[in-house]
């Protein structure tokens, strides 16, 4: 595996071998398995999971890793090809990523969506860009409008937590004070699609997801007997629902205008999510949330420390998966 | 050893156990004791030393460690209960603590004191709770009130130079511009008290420490056949010192107020130590301090750069008597 | 080794056997060499190759490194001696390099010039007391006026191109929105000297290299049979060039003055190294650069997307001569 870049890449029984090799890692610990290799980690953006995760799961595997954050101890990257760079930026991506690389044995990049132009964040123009200067295997920490390791760590914890793969998936858009990205919305969407669950995208108006998005995930589900719907209202949503995941993002209808945005979600604080949106879900429906989370304001306390939170469970499959992927293509 | 957290968590007799297993990695160096392990470290407040001193004390002993820094890199962590989380940061610690955890085989976290609530920060409320979120082995890399690492370091240091058990031990308060955190007195009297020397603090008024860290350490004293006193009398203090323990900490009659600490320090710009500060001290007397100092403010050249500091041994104690903490929670 | 800090330290013979060192790591890994070895690395400013490859190269040689960077999760450190210090300073270098020192088997340091003084610059006042308080292997990260690491590798990548040695070596001074420092034009000019090339420095009027630095290189030029000189005339500077080694740094003739320095370089934005400038060079004459370049200001895109461009070539033998450099000192 040269490339972790998308769930979407690959076929559904490739993911399921994925994760069969996630837990064989777990049951046989191979403590010397990249033992010399060498992962970079180059963040345009803050992580806790991630940062903590690669860098410990290349050390179980007997390897090493170096963490490079632009702008902090590291100039900033220049992204834009052609520019005339006068400004604060230093070094062009077009050379920083090539070099380090040649540093390294894998590398692994988070590159957030700028939130301007929704067709060039939907396009992953910039990762596509560092994707074609990376000579090395190539992970994606989280781009514009995926987040695959989350992906495939969700995937895991459904499958542990024994969440039958036809059972009612809603991804219910979640209050914050901000417009977020849509990478985990849309990476959330597409791996419960081709898990084959019934999926629900719940969300305001001004909030649903771009067609290209649900055209993407239509597409798994019909592979994998699943199906995708999309509404605004949450009753007839989480009626049933066996999972809800909980997840922030940005208007798409005024996609960048954030004084559009925030009018928008004035409104919306009540999408904050509360015991009794589960009045009428499975008795023992689980709450999910890639983290971090705004207690209190996306989700209460008394959902978070309940026994439907299934966080920290998603969150330490982070390190489970990667270290997977980590396997595959460096072992 | 699943806490290491407070060194009156132990019996005198354990930390000299302790102690012990320090000189012995240090005879008999362990390269692959950790093979495998993980330390994570987190750190709410900058470092040099610890930041250095466990990584490099994880690496002697053959494992591994990653450091996690929120508001760089990493989003700011969210530390009270119940807050409803609108503000600036973007998750809280009752999970950031956990998954950290998931990701390793032992903790470090350092948090300093709020510096607002005395009998908060008596209680070390913040850290029960990391400690109460924590379910792999736990270090105490300063805390509002305590940093039992470089108490350690600090006894390592006072054995060999063959302090005597019994010998005068001055801790002293001494200048810096600003109101700094009670943690390395606290930790530092207690240290010296469970010894079983005849420890005196020295300081102004208003800086008095508090009766509850007074009578911890009285005591430590009473079970070790030390002494505890307090004194604002300079010249008696120092009389036939063999230890002067220089350090900086706010006011504790007016607590958490910056304006009141000023006006009350603004007159003590001669606590900074000087050579003739040993006027009647032993002649041998030797000047600690924890480190970071700064020069001619808290303690002058001179002494610094004479033969009675011993500030670079402790500093380098730190990572021998690390090792052997790490070493008796993971090997 | 004790001691990587200059090139003009060693014989031209000594670094060309520490250059076979290199090639026979890359064709022999020794992936234990440095077990148990760890390297502390200082950055008082900014850095991506050097941050990466010292890391990775520690690393492939079976050693490990923490990295501390002052003024970002490790507080700000004095470096002036005899200082009152009641600023923003928490911290000597005094008590901070010795600390660190202690904690590792070899150190690395990077400390800008501070661009002020230009003879305190030259007598590379900082690294000297850096030098002076470090009792373990010391490598130079950059320093005032020198780079010797990034030297070590602009050599090996002449070597690896088969560049003659008597071949022709433009050192061009080159536009940059500010004034940067004398340690690569420094360190380059020294290497190509001592390498036994025709070198030209190229620069225009107020940007000439001190005489210092020029008469160390002329130096170094006459035991290894080369040549040094200097001009502002670009056409014959450049014909039968076979190597243009682009630099940008500020001005000498006002050493300091960012006002006089802005106004000199308004005029000088033609000094952009285009495709043209290479007209009567030799047919396959080489681009070289120590990154990060800001491209269309220093060198334009068509340049460094073009076959002439070997600045990648350069940073991956920073790390391929550090590991040279690292073994000498550690194995």
């Amino acid at each position: 595996m040269k490339r972790f870049l998308d769930l979407a890449d690959f076929s559904r029984d490739e993911i399921v071998d994925l994760l069969a090799l996630a837990q064989s890692l777990q049951d046989k610990p191979q403590s010397r398995a990249l033992a010399g290799k060498i992962l970079g980690l180059v963040f345009f953006n803050p992580s806790l999971r991630t940062l903590a995760s690669f860098q410990a799961g290349m050390a179980r595997l007997g390897g090493s890793s170096f963490v490079i954050t632009p702008g902090q101890g590291t100039w900033q990257l220049e992204t834009r090809l052609n520019a005339i760079m006068n400004g604060a930026a230093a070094e062009h991506i077009r050379e920083g990523i090539p070099v380090l690389a040649s540093y390294c044995d894998a590398l692994g990049v988070r590159a957030f969506a700028e939130g301007r132009n929704l067709q060039a964040d939907l396009a992953e123009s910039l990762f596509s860009m560092i994707d074609g200067l990376c000579d090395k295997p190539l992970v994606n920490l989280e781009s514009s409008v995926n987040h695959p390791c989350q992906a495939l760590a969700d995937w895991r914890t459904l499958d542990e937590l024994a969440v039958p793969r036809r059972a009612k998936f809603v991804l219910s858009w979640v209050y914050h004070p901000r417009a977020l990205p849509l990478a985990v919305p849309a990476a959330t969407l597409h791996m419960a699609a081709m898990r084959g669950m019934e999926v629900v995208v719940l969300r305001p108006e001004g909030y649903q997801l771009p067609p290209q998005i649900m055209e993407k995930a239509r597409a798994a589900a019909a592979l994998s007997g699943g199906t995708v719907s999309e509404t605004s209202e949450r009753a007839s949503a989480l009626a049933g629902c066996d999972v809800l995941y909980a997840k922030e993002w940005g208007t798409t209808t005024y996609y960048g205008d954030v004084e559009a945005d925030s009018r928008l979600r004035a409104d919306l604080g009540d999408w904050c999510v509360r015991e009794r949106w589960f009045k009428n879900a499975a008795a023992d429906a689980k709450l999910m949330h890639c983290l971090p989370v705004r207690r209190n304001v996306a989700v209460a306390d008394e959902v978070l420390d309940g026994p439907r939170a299934v966080v920290k469970r998603e969150a330490f499959n982070r390190l489970v998966v990667q270290m997977a992927v980590l396997h595959r293509m460096l072992a």
